[in-house]
């Protein structure tokens, strides 16, 4: 399935009016390239359509599917705040200028380094994990005299259909608090209430990645705001804002089904505002995190054939100039993509595995997919590996990291270079002497 | 289980005569952390030990487990050669000085410019993979008018019980050519042979990974050396060195029950000179590739702990302050391993899940382990991880990548140095006006 500006011309792949043979012979394969105007429209898809007369709404981009300074850009450029899960990202959205109330910053374990950043830029919320996170909270505000907002989040034990490493609301996730330990929960936020320097503002749940059935989200909201009413009846501390995380499901392949981006927020719109009017609770904001439904059919790895084999077990492969350091979604979760010969989109189709350049079997990226007969020196894109492709990249067996690049309007244009050889020892100390 | 130098000295733990605790202070964490003399040791047990009076043997470390400037210093220090398998990895070991003679090239898939630095700067070996890449080999031998020593990558088609990303000798490998497709084989020789600026030296084979049956190794060089002899009568064109690869096990946790390497080898050795006596033929020398076997019960990962949690499901974490994107491994291939807290070594035990600090649920080292009763702040080691941890290692999460330091007689000596947040953005580039 070809999504966003991708057309085929005369045989040819093209994106943002470009042809990948040209972006191909123009830059070192292995690379990532975006369909700008696609992120840009995934982007204000969800701006326009999460909207309500009830409460205010915010889009936070869930940086960790793709970071990058050009990302956090376009994110500041359509009013989309950002979910930064760690000090780098953390780092990189204040190096884009994002504006910093704008940040919410998430994790189980996080640094001392990343809280005292976040509390000295001032930023829009952390999302308290537990109790010794708060306890470091309360250290650095008082040491830095700099008060910040915070959520608590909550695991709302709620199972969805989705691979187990990323399934993170069950009941042994190392995610928030169970609401099952509902004590627990009242007295943190008591404890966040009591703290002159801390806001508590509200509560967030993440269910889980890659979930397709629109009506999970709207479950966890149901049990999320009927956990929102025993909190205010339990400790009268107002909760003003309610965050459901992200995990919008997108096509990979033909067995994906995802719902549209308007179907599903407009729908827990819908059930959102019929709880609160139905139970007379009020909320002032209502926050989602979608990070792979806006990145993830945008990006495409785009690489060389090397050499095709044909194996005396039966199976045939192509052999592309990256894999696993540069996808590592097919070893890790069995992910499954489709992909294209750019320079051959009519001719005809042949059984093949795509595998890389690693010195490992389980580097393959598609199994026995069906793809144009090529020559070696084509160039075949996977698509849509925008979402936890290169923000999972290694540098295994010693493969310098791809660049990347957004291309719109007949412009190609490099967000991030790809490594050099120096890059790879830069940081390595020579023993000398001190064998 | 301790290896190498570590000791346990009043409740600590220490390597090198080193305590982890002092370490973790001293440098940032998380941290790989290498017992240099362990390194060593393996390093000489394999030269040692790997010695025939038949043939002359050769040991390259397999650089894909752990590559960096210290560990192609150690190898050209204890007379290893080192078998690299990119671009990448060659550059560095060129960087370290290795005698370029010393280095084999391996991969399906060599980039042009990797072969090309190989034959520019005359490499021991290049191990060939397929006919495409012969084509490119002969186009680089003539354009620079240098010679180079080929040998051919043989897929003997052994099953070997491993886990399935890192078997490599099945019939439907990605990697070398099918002893079953012999007339291929022997085609390609033929040609290498015609080659005046190619020298044909032999024929590598590589099983698979994690490898414990020191008998399967035998059962590969069987196969091998029976292929040989077919070659010989076939081509009349002489096989001089049989390279038999890696894979050889280690102990991970108790569930592995490795030979030792004095055992493997000399069996090995037993067995093809037994062969070679018994079938009348003749190799000149005989080439293992041992990697993980070298570095990895060297290597540990030492983390901070910085939370606990107690879930409503029963299961109960300990969090440390790195996790799957310094070591993919337990996420990838459902590796285990064993850990420790360094500061509490005879301590009550209790059963905790060691889960790192990435933003996804799979982000757990290891799964409910009999670990001490801790405290925030203390340090944790995981063991073993020496081998395919750092060099697997990513900035998902846009974590920073741990530095490394080998320990050797009271000394740390820091090989590579941590990540920066400069780092981290280097290579990045803003949109800017661009937008």
């Amino acid at each position: 399935m070809l999504f966003g500006t991708h057309k085929i011309v005369n045989n040819q792949l093209t994106v943002g009016n470009v042809s990948y043979s040209e972006i191909g012979k123009k830059f070192k394969t292995p690379l990532y390239v975006y369909d700008q105007k696609l992120i840009e429209k995934c982007m204000k898809e969800y701006i326009e359509q999460f909207k309500s007369a009830m409460f205010k709404t915010k889009v936070l981009y869930a940086s960790k599917a793709f970071s990058c300074l050009a990302m956090y850009e376009l994110c500041n450029k359509h009013g989309l705040g950002v979910d930064v899960v760690s000090l780098g990202e953390l780092y990189t959205a204040l190096k884009a200028k994002t504006e910093p109330s704008k940040i919410y910053f998430h994790g189980n374990n996080k640094s001392i380094e990343g809280l005292t950043l976040a509390i000295e830029s001032q930023i829009g919320c952390i999302v308290l994990d537990n109790e010794y996170e708060l306890e470091n909270i309360k250290k650095i505000t008082k040491r830095l005299n700099k008060g910040i907002n915070i959520m608590l989040r909550l695991n709302p034990g709620i199972d969805v259909h989705t691979h187990d490493y990323i399934q993170t609301a069950n009941f042994t996730s190392k995610f928030g608090v169970s609401t099952y330990n509902d004590q627990k929960v009242f007295s943190l936020i008591k404890e966040i209430d009591r703290e002159k320097l801390l806001i508590f503002k509200g509560v967030h749940c993440h269910i889980g990645s890659q979930i397709f059935a629109g009506n999970s989200f709207s479950k966890a909201a149901y049990t999320m705001l009927s956990f929102i009413k025993k909190i205010n009846s339990e400790t009268k501390i107002k909760v003003s804002e309610l965050n459901l995380g992200g995990g919008f499901g997108i096509y990979y392949t033909e067995e994906d089904d995802p719902e549209s981006t308007e179907s599903i927020v407009q729908n827990l719109i819908t059930n959102v505002e019929k709880y609160l009017t139905d139970n007379e609770i009020k909320i002032d904001s209502l926050v989602i995190e979608p990070g792979r439904s806006i990145v993830g059919n945008a990006g495409v790895s785009l690489y060389k054939i090397g050499a095709k084999k044909n194996t005396f077990g039966g199976k045939n492969y192509l052999f592309v100039n990256g894999g696993m350091s540069d996808n590592i979604r097919p070893a890790l979760y069995q992910a499954k993509y489709e992909c294209a010969v750019v320079n051959k989109m009519k001719a005809e189709l042949e059984v093949r595995t795509i595998a890389g350049q690693c010195c490992e079997s389980g580097d393959v990226l598609i199994n026995n997919c069906q793809v144009a007969k090529s020559e070696i020196g084509d160039y075949l894109v996977v698509f849509s590996t925008g979402a936890y492709g290169y923000s999972m990249s290694s540098n295994y067996n010693r493969i310098t990291k791809p660049g990347v690049v957004f291309v719109d309007d007949g412009k190609v244009k490099e967000v991030i270079k790809a490594q050099s050889l120096e890059d790879l020892i830069k940081n390595d100390i020579l023993l000398g002497d001190n064998l």
